[in-house]
């Protein structure tokens, strides 16, 4: 930690990325908003009062409202004359809690950008299906109220692993006239418990993702999970190219965005 | 669950027994209180709309304000005409919730008592000790700001293993002309992850406990895992029998009553 009180003068060459964790219960989603509680809106409000400047941040991904996040990963352009990291972590700290947190920060080269260079994300989504809701991981998990097959819903995972147009599983309107290809690389459907409660997890992982992409995907799944539709829907979900084909959006609550990763070569200091 | 459904005629010779797990954040604990919001009077308040009398129910362990519980145990005799195990659990999800759920419920023998018949309660303490404070785990864990030694306060626990008297470890008022002697079964020193954030876990198991004893144990421990303390200062706080000698009481938020072991011969039919 030393060498980060020092003040790091000459690095006017360098972006400041910190790792963002969030409860996203009473946010309004990342980006800035007029008038709404968002975590851009509040990080720069904060950067604002400490840089004595404006700061324009940029978000790995952009959440929606009431998505929760450990791994966001947020950059922003270096300064002359800007307190030392772990200043700057201690800044944040007094400024944006509770409810968000800066769990790491680290340097980038210059031109840097949480969005445009990261490799891949991690999303997690939580299910309880238990007979009772949950009261421990009622603010992270969505209660399903019945029994879900986990492996129906693997093998229909399956199906959507690869590059693929993913235009079945976006908010329709948010994929006029996009690029609607993405490649996910792993799409798990797991047992898992947390503070005594257990629930369905799914991790789902990919270069990028669409708007509501992991919640239309997980909310399809629950379909299969429920009996619904057979594991293969999944596969013509997938080729009708149809929001209206797949299943019900899953509630934001129990998303989280886990982490996101980038090149090696990126580091001037990584984030710790 | 079949069989659940019938209405259960000539079960007047039984003990009805719930597995309870409430948030207690916003409750004033388990036991009673004439207008305050506790485990027990929601229960009994409950119990007496579906039973149409009133129910006197009984608790394996008296938390304390703002302690969570996954497995309280609480059970009450069984009255003639009472709906269904499963009727009752779902009348009960419906007007005690949602901080409050029902995990479990089943039947013991006549004249079982959660509080007496307990041959062994287990609790949980979490504590964060990272440089900012938890986001998701905020509620369920004490946040003590700093580095903690695991090592140095598994050596510490170690020395309160057994039967001895634990009137250091208790709030003083509540000893006084009392039998203050306990067996402690366990005290594991772990480190734990939950919801992406790490803390350490304090695993507590004995034959019961004092009013604040857990609180107390681990409050004196992190002395000792922040290094103003010696472990073996813990055995000299043990045969001090004095409350002033030992550490402040951690935070109720950090604790929960995890689990109540019971003899497998009072059931006739185990709480699930």
């Amino acid at each position: 930690m030393e060498d980060r009180e020092r003040h790091r003068d000459g690095l006017a060459d360098a972006t400041v990325v910190m790792r963002v964790a969030y409860l996203g219960t009473g946010l309004s989603g990342f980006q800035r908003q007029e008038g709404a509680e968002t975590v851009q809106g509040r990080l720069e409000d904060a950067l604002r009062v400490i840089l004595r400047r404006d700061a324009v941040t940029v978000g790995a991904g952009r959440t929606d409202a009431g998505v929760h996040a450990i791994g966001q990963t947020v950059s922003f352009s270096v300064s002359e004359g800007m307190p030392s990291l772990a200043e700057l972590q201690r800044s944040l700290a007094a400024l944006v809690g509770p409810d968000i947190t800066v769990v790491a920060i680290g340097l980038a080269r210059a031109g840097f950008s949480a969005r445009h260079d990261a490799l891949s994300r991690e999303y997690r989504y939580r299910v309880e299906c238990g007979r009772v809701p949950p009261v421990f991981l009622a603010p992270y998990a969505w209660w399903a109220k019945s029994e879900l097959d986990v492996d129906a819903m693997s093998q229909g995972a399956q199906q959507l692993l690869g590059e693929h147009d993913f235009r079945s599983f976006c908010v329709a309107e948010s994929a006029e006239g996009q690029r609607t290809i993405r490649r996910l690389d792993r799409l798990d459907v797991m047992r898992s418990a947390s503070l005594g409660e257990e629930y369905i997890e799914f991790l789902v992982e990919g270069n990028a993702f669409l708007h509501s992409m992991v919640r239309v995907i997980v909310g399809s799944l629950v379909e299969v999970g429920r009996g619904k539709r057979d594991p293969n829907w999944i596969g013509t979900v997938l080729a009708a190219r149809d929001r209206s084909t797949a299943g019900p959006t899953a509630p934001a609550h129990g998303l989280t965005l886990w982490s996101v990763r980038y090149p090696d070569d990126v580091w001037i200091d990584p984030p710790r």
